[in-house]
This record gives structure tokens, sequence and C-alpha cells, in this order.
């Protein structure tokens, strides 16, 4: 309803009784959303509850099998926080997060649990420090063995854990079928990143945790050797052909520094 | 009007009737969305009107300087439809898409404005056909010379072209910056990806006006090199250790493979 025709509906129906409220188009004033509540949602942060990481784990979980890895990673904290908080969290359209899957249609860029999972810190956090957490999540995937969360109902029982080396879900699903000789068409794989899906959405929910109470720290620092490549390609460096502030390896795409590189 | 200044409202304006209603919750019914209303826009897509692919050039140019790449990638065409079409876009907390800025917190995954732009569409798009439409735009992204679109008020006159081979943010830069001895940290680069951001946007309207008439058609579909190297790399295939349904280029990153790869 526009301001408007609230307006004119006040108007019209001041001094009349509750009955006649109803019939002249109270149903419709009910149906619009105030200004003042859009207004609100549509700056970040949003109010932010602890979320219980295994129950953002397993939330993630089922959510892989309904929509993909970017639905879990994003609706195994934001669908916490609509069960705990509601609204805002309740009106936002989390199925548009099913475009992330497979890196993004199938385009294995971008794991699409870290892509959700950023999306989901993006909405609940600081503008300052999303970054930080984004970034701390990000570095564990590619450093740390995954999947390390075991959903309570899982599809197979044990799941081979593998270190991505990246962020990129072609990487990441590479390294582990090259790892464990699983076929990436396998259901195994599926239920490996179903568990991975988990297990970012459960580590997203520490590092919110912690941001909350103030214990955020940065555990997982851009690596020395990434440091040292980044002091001549980065952005105002003298070569500067590389826009990346943070990152966990380079070696693991261009392997052939190691031999090719010109001694500086 | 916050809650307060409503309920006072409703008190002088409404009479005595209005008065009880307000005393009886009126006031905080209004203060929320109907339930209705709250479960249309959780679900997608959204109402897509046909966006001016040049307005939304501009928009996107605007917005990367305000908020980076993935925000302006996303509100070039959603910020359209929160002028055409109103509500449910007009509640959605688009800045929550600064989080994919420098390919999500500078980690130089994917390019951020592919990435907004791939929400935008999922927003709008019917899920059965919303990964075609990316993938058209994902493969026209990584084989044509970008940017295409020069806004009306630049802050540099030209700005030289590159082509990405990739959907990747460290790659699209790089190949730019090596191409125009450019250093990422110049403004140049940083001009050089709002125009870039403004040429997907124009093409993300492009491509869902397309999709509104029924003449959508993929046009950049997935190369006969790439194909090839999924005929064995694929989900189902005998290697099978590759999870990508799309791809532009594998030679991009595999460079060693037009060597050393074995016979099959």
């Amino acid at each position: 309803m526009t301001t408007t025709s609230r307006r004119q509906f006040l108007k019209t129906t001041g001094g009349v009784t509750l009955g006649m409220l109803a019939v002249s188009g109270m149903g419709s004033l009910l149906s619009s959303c105030s200004t003042e509540e859009k207004a609100a949602a549509i700056e970040v942060p949003w109010p932010y509850d602890k979320v219980d990481p295994e129950l953002a784990a397993e939330r993630a979980y089922e959510r892989y099998y309904q929509g993909g890895c970017m639905y879990g990673g994003f609706e195994g904290v934001v669908g916490e926080l609509k069960a705990s908080v509601g609204a805002p969290y309740t009106a936002f359209p989390s199925v548009m997060m099913k475009y992330g899957g497979g890196g993004v249609a199938g385009w294995g860029s971008l794991c699409g649990a870290l892509n959700g999972a950023a999306a989901a810190i993006s909405l609940t956090s600081d503008p300052a420090v999303r970054n930080k957490i984004i970034s701390e999540l990000y570095a564990w995937y590619s450093m740390e063995a995954l999947p390390t969360y075991k959903p309570k109902s899982p599809k197979f029982d044990s799941i081979q854990t593998s270190v991505a080396g990246s962020q990129l879900c072609h990487v990441s699903v590479t390294k582990w079928s090259n790892a464990t000789g699983i076929a990436t068409g396998d259901p195994q794989r599926a239920e490996r990143c179903a568990w991975l899906t988990a297990s970012v959405a459960k580590y997203t929910a520490e590092l919110l945790n912690q941001q909350m109470d103030g214990t955020f720290a940065l555990v997982h620092p851009v690596p020395a050797e990434v440091q040292s490549c980044l002091s001549c390609h980065g952005p105002e460096a003298s070569v500067g052909n590389v826009h990346i502030k943070s990152q966990s390896d380079c070696i693991a795409c261009h392997a052939t520094v190691e031999t090719d590189h010109p001694v500086p």
C-alpha cells in the first residue's frame, strides 16, 4: 500500500468501527511492510544472536542436498537466525543462493560453501570487520584437512579428508578426487561436499560468535611465502600485476615458479 | 515514520475507534510485514520488468565506486528494478553484496561483477533457466575483449581491453595488467574494473530481457577443446577428477597440458 493510499484509508475510516475497517480494506493495510521496517532491513549488519555451531552444521548438511553448497553455507547460519531472531531474516529469499552450487552454476569457480558463508557473514557483521572474518574462514578452508564435521545422520560412515590449498571449487574437489581415487560424479563426492559445507557453516558460526564475544582473532594469517610473492607482485609493488590482499598459497597454482622464476 | 509516531498519528487522526485499535494491538500489526508478503518474498523468481541495459551499466559504474564490483554487478540490475518494480526489491539489503569485492574480500577468486550478476539473475529468473543465463554471461566474460562499455562520465577517457580467459578476479586483472603494463594499484585498474562491472551489468540486463522475450540463446557454448578435456576428466568419465559442467578454457590454467599430457 502506498503512502497516499494509507493516508486515504486512514482518512476514510477514522472514527468508524473495527468491523467496518475489516470490510473497507484493513486486509490490504496489514499486507504491507512498514516504511521503517524496510529502511532498517536494507542496511547491514542485521541483528546477530549466537548460533549453535553444531546446529548450523546440521542445517547446512541438510540444505546442501536441497539446493547445493552455497545454499547450505548460507542457510546453515541464516536459517538458524530465522529460527532464533526472526525478522528481518524470515523475509530473506535464501533460495536465491542456489546459484552458487559447483562454483556458480557448475563453473568450478569459488567454492559455494565459502560464497554462501561470506554472504551470511556480510549480512550479520559490521562492514569494518566483515573482511577479517571472511579472511580467517578462507585461509582456514584452504590450509586445513577438510571436512572436519561428520553429520549425525550421514549417507556414508566415513569420508576421507584433503587439503584444498585454494578457495576454488574445481581445485578443492579435484585435490580430493585425486587423493581418494573417487570420481567427482560418485555419490561419495557429493557427500564429501555436504560434510564440507557443514564444516564451513560450523566454523562460520564459531567465528561470528567469537566476534560477538570480542574474542575473534586471525589464526590463519597470510603466510610469509605469499607475502614474499606480493612484495613484488602486489598492487603497489614493483611488478604490481596481482590484485590480491589475502591468499593462502601461490605455489598451488604457480607450481613452476619454484624452478623457472627469475632470480630477483 | 517510527512505530511510536505512527501510533501517535493514528491516535490523533483516527478518533476514538482508531485510538482503541492502537491500544488493542493494531500498532504492532502495522509495524510488521504480513505473513503472505513474507512468504511471497522468500521464493524466487521475483517479478522482472525489462531493464534498460545502458541504465544498468551506468548504475553499476556508479555503485562500483561506492561498494566494489559485486555490489555494482548486483545493483546495476537490481537497483533498476527497485526503481521500476518497487517491492519486494526495495526491501532487499543490496549492501550485503559488498563482500564480493576483489574476488571476495580481496582474495582474488570469482570476479565480483560476475558474482553479483549471478545473484541478480538468481533473484529474477526461473530456477530452471538460471544456470543457462549465468553460463552465457560467464562464457562471454572469459572469451570477449573487455570492458565493452564506456560510462558517460568516466574518470579516464579510454581503457585498454583484454581477454580474461577465466571468471577469476586474479586472472582477469593480471591479464589486463600484463597487457597494459599498468600496476593493479593504479587508479586506471580500478577504472577498468568499474567499466568491466558496467559491461557485465549491461550484458546481464540484455540476457534477462531476452529471456523475458523468449529470444534467449547460448551464443558462447562450451568450446570443443573443453568438451574434449571433460570427455575424460568430467564427473562421469574415465578419469573423472573434475567437477565442472561448463568452462570456457582449460589451457588458460593448465598450460603445460599442451606439452606434458600423456597421449590418450
